[in-house]
């Protein structure tokens, strides 16, 4: 039972629920004489977010900036996804991403209707995606999809004529994860916006393995993007060709130097930055992990390395990071709300809703 | 992974949501040089809404006048469900009954609570429907009910102070799926309104077991009200009495003659409106269809036949059917949303939050 | 399937949803010529609700008087919780208690983003609770929480930065319960507010263990508060020592008389207040209850006893009383939506979004 050594009496509401002893950059640092072109955010008008690929570095910018703005400002007054259905269709559970994305909606006043599992459904009885897609079509303006099978987006899209934005197919992609974990990079190190010098590009440090594991997959896509700003990839993975075929070719065609090793120690000492994953989870079944695939007090950061982390996560993180400024994981969890919000309000073209002098409307 | 094959590029903020290559006939056909009679709509104030016994011809028409107002109409600025809870209790789970219904309640600015699945839930430890009614006369203003026990509606009326609508009671009846069909079928061919020649008069085909199929139940009971336009009913089911005693009693009295087959093909080329369902479906076991039961590329359709569907489907109905003229099933599932919508305006009563242009407040 | 011996023509928006046969004492009686004391809600500003510790006689009553003018005013129209998010977090699921929460909110126009069951998250995949409140940091401005686990609160609450209200954790607490019980025993008798004169102190008869149920645990600790009223509790439970070694040292300094029976009719015909329990459930299995853990239609009740309950319930109360006025536990649960009402508006300090007349802002 709850005894008297809690102190709930802590004032909850004084506290910046953002805050915590991690890093926790300024948002605003993304803005500084750089004003968002909302031309170049027009380009995801009526879209379907599915893939990585339809991103290149300009645009992960504009919708990283107007993320900011959504963060450091108070957008809800102006009700931007007012008379808006959202479906959240999470036919794979997740609560820490279906939340993410309800949460982004209901500040901006639109309306969700939600499915939290794909046991209890149509889907369960054998009705197939492009049926449900109609569906969709009569009971939403906007489709957020996660789905255990990769096929599921191939599938659900022919019949589909409301945007839909992938939260994760199967072992395929989860682009906006992407567009969350460089949000996060760009806060922390804005010059990544431009072309750094050769002695600052950065080494890039990934574990876990990029042909199959969605978020990893969609976060080396990007990365490739800042070609420009980076000078290594090492990727820390047990397979002997962790990135397949296509992103092997992707890869080359970056020119950025790529490194396959199976202990993240043998690099770590140099990595800036270092994204952490769940590798243990592979299915259901988890296996135990070793100190190859960990992060502890025992590992040989380097002085201003920063690590991420999609969440959620065993022990391959551990906690005593959490109060040190190596800790960018919370900021990355913190800003995909806003990178959610940004994405609506584009695809959904509600621009004209947001205040006048905070984003110049064309 | 999505590969570049796709086109996310598709502005699905142009396309109508609610096109498809199928028909999709314009409600506003429904409502020419024909008014809406709110004082007919006025029964069902405070009213549940639980088996089609409830209705007449007149009334079935004027929620159909009334959803087609609905539909071709930008009712939602007028907030009609403002202050109003809904509780969607889907003790027996259903992804798009239940979406359906909340989308329809959402549009109109009313709010959900929702149950989506008896397991995890009182009823599941054993707690009486009665005392689940109590309950929500403290939480909501209209309870949606679906439940695997036919029971249920009996169960929990007697302590229930607000209204229920019945959204499917085990092998009882689904009333507004009925009243969603008969919504497409008069956009079809609004003369049903009146009384058709004989030479005019329909041959309805219906596929599936009345006696204990609540959806195929509901929809033979409301095709009897519109005996002076129904030359034959054609039951197409394995079952040597489809009907069962009451349903057999009502058809007698109706003056429609039935006729029972168990194979399709054998009426089919004469059917003018042919309602499908899923049979393969009882409990949980599925079994294979022949083709006795299905309609695919090689059945005789009737030129101007059409086809309606409740979806979920399995195998009966071949999607490619999909862009015919002959699909009227999608837009039975696009409209339902509206018939909803006719019903919790008129059943809590809120037609003078409606613009009084539209229709006439009494 | 339904038949005509319904009588859905109930008109059911002319009965007051809230009325019942049993006793349903009006909530004004709480505030005549005893104003709300703000200062003393205040404390509550930017709490977390963990424990009836939390609570002193005087809290207890300012909440309850505080809840009656919510139940008696319409309150809706001026938004409270507008622009607020609060986070339905049931790791074990209730139906129950989390739509009454969620009522609570929706009607004072706040959103919810709900996990409805442990079974399909993060949490199920090993994630910690101390992450899980990191990410509601994120997502909510409140979170309310249900867990199987009595540790759950002391784990999530050093990284939540949010208020926490505990809506169940494991064998712990339960006291937003207890304001619930206690706001029903404060309308029924009003003069426990202050001090009783020595013959009209209350027996007060508890059925279950506090020392291992949540519920009941919380309900005898705040009826310890009012240990001006009481002159014994007796608490009917199997086992030798139902209070555990804590409750019985603040039984002991409370001076309160307690007597421990295992038998129900033993103290019944000398009791006044009865709170019933579901004894019967100790985690998934059910045993058949005997008469001395019930009430029934033979039970020797005195003239004005009443009876609480804090559902669901299984054959412990006969619904034979349902429509006597012993039946204080319909009440006890309409209650709960505004003691809920008040704690939000309370611990998220919305006080200054009340009609102004109705309760003063100091």
């Amino acid at each position: 039972m709850v005894s008297d050594k809690f102190d709930p009496g802590k004032n909850a509401l004084d506290k910046n629920p953002l805050a915590s002893d991690g890093l926790n950059p300024d948002p605003e640092k993304l803005l500084q004489e750089d004003p968002i072109n909302i031309e170049v955010l027009k380009r995801l008008t009526g879209q379907s977010i599915l893939s990585v690929n339809q991103f290149d570095k300009e645009l992960v910018l504009e919708i990283c900036k107007f993320a900011a703005l959504l963060e450091s400002t108070e957008i809800a007054k102006s009700h931007p996804l007012d008379g808006k259905i959202i479906v959240t269709a999470f036919f794979e559970a997740s609560t820490r991403t279906r939340l993410s994305f309800e949460s982004a909606v209901l500040r901006l006043d639109g309306k969700i209707i939600s499915i939290s599992d794909g046991k209890s459904t149509g889907q369960a009885k054998g009705e197939s995606l492009l049926d449900i897609g109609e569906m969709f079509n009569a009971y939403g303006d906007c489709v957020v999809m996660r789905h255990t099978e990769t096929s599921a987006i191939e599938e659900i899209m022919p019949n589909l004529r409301v945007p839909l934005i992938n939260a994760g197919n199967g072992s395929g992609e989860h682009p906006t994860q992407s567009l969350a974990d460089w949000f996060a990079i760009l806060k922390w190190k804005p010059q990544l916006k431009g072309v750094l010098k050769p002695e600052e590009k950065i080494h890039l440090g990934i574990l876990g393995t990029p042909g199959s594991m969605r978020a990893v997959n969609s976060f080396l896509r990007m990365s490739l993007l800042f070609k420009d700003d980076i000078k290594q990839i090492s990727i820390i993975s047990e397979m002997a060709d962790p990135l397949g075929e296509e992103l092997n070719v992707k890869a080359e065609a970056s020119g950025i130097k790529i490194h396959i090793t199976n202990d993240i120690n043998e690099v770590v000492e140099d990595l800036d930055v270092i994204y952490m994953n769940s590798i243990a989870f592979l299915g259901d079944s988890y296996k135990s992990l070793d100190s190859r695939f960990k992060l502890d007090e025992n590992t040989k950061l380097k002085e201003d390395a920063v690590v991420l982390h999609p969440l959620a996560r065993l022990d391959e993180l551990d906690p005593i990071l959490d109060d040190t400024h190596h800790n960018l994981y919370f900021t990355q969890a913190h800003g995909a709300v806003f990178i959610r919000q940004a994405l609506f309000i584009s695809v959904l073209n509600r621009f004209n809703k947001l205040p006048k002098d905070k984003i110049p409307t064309a």
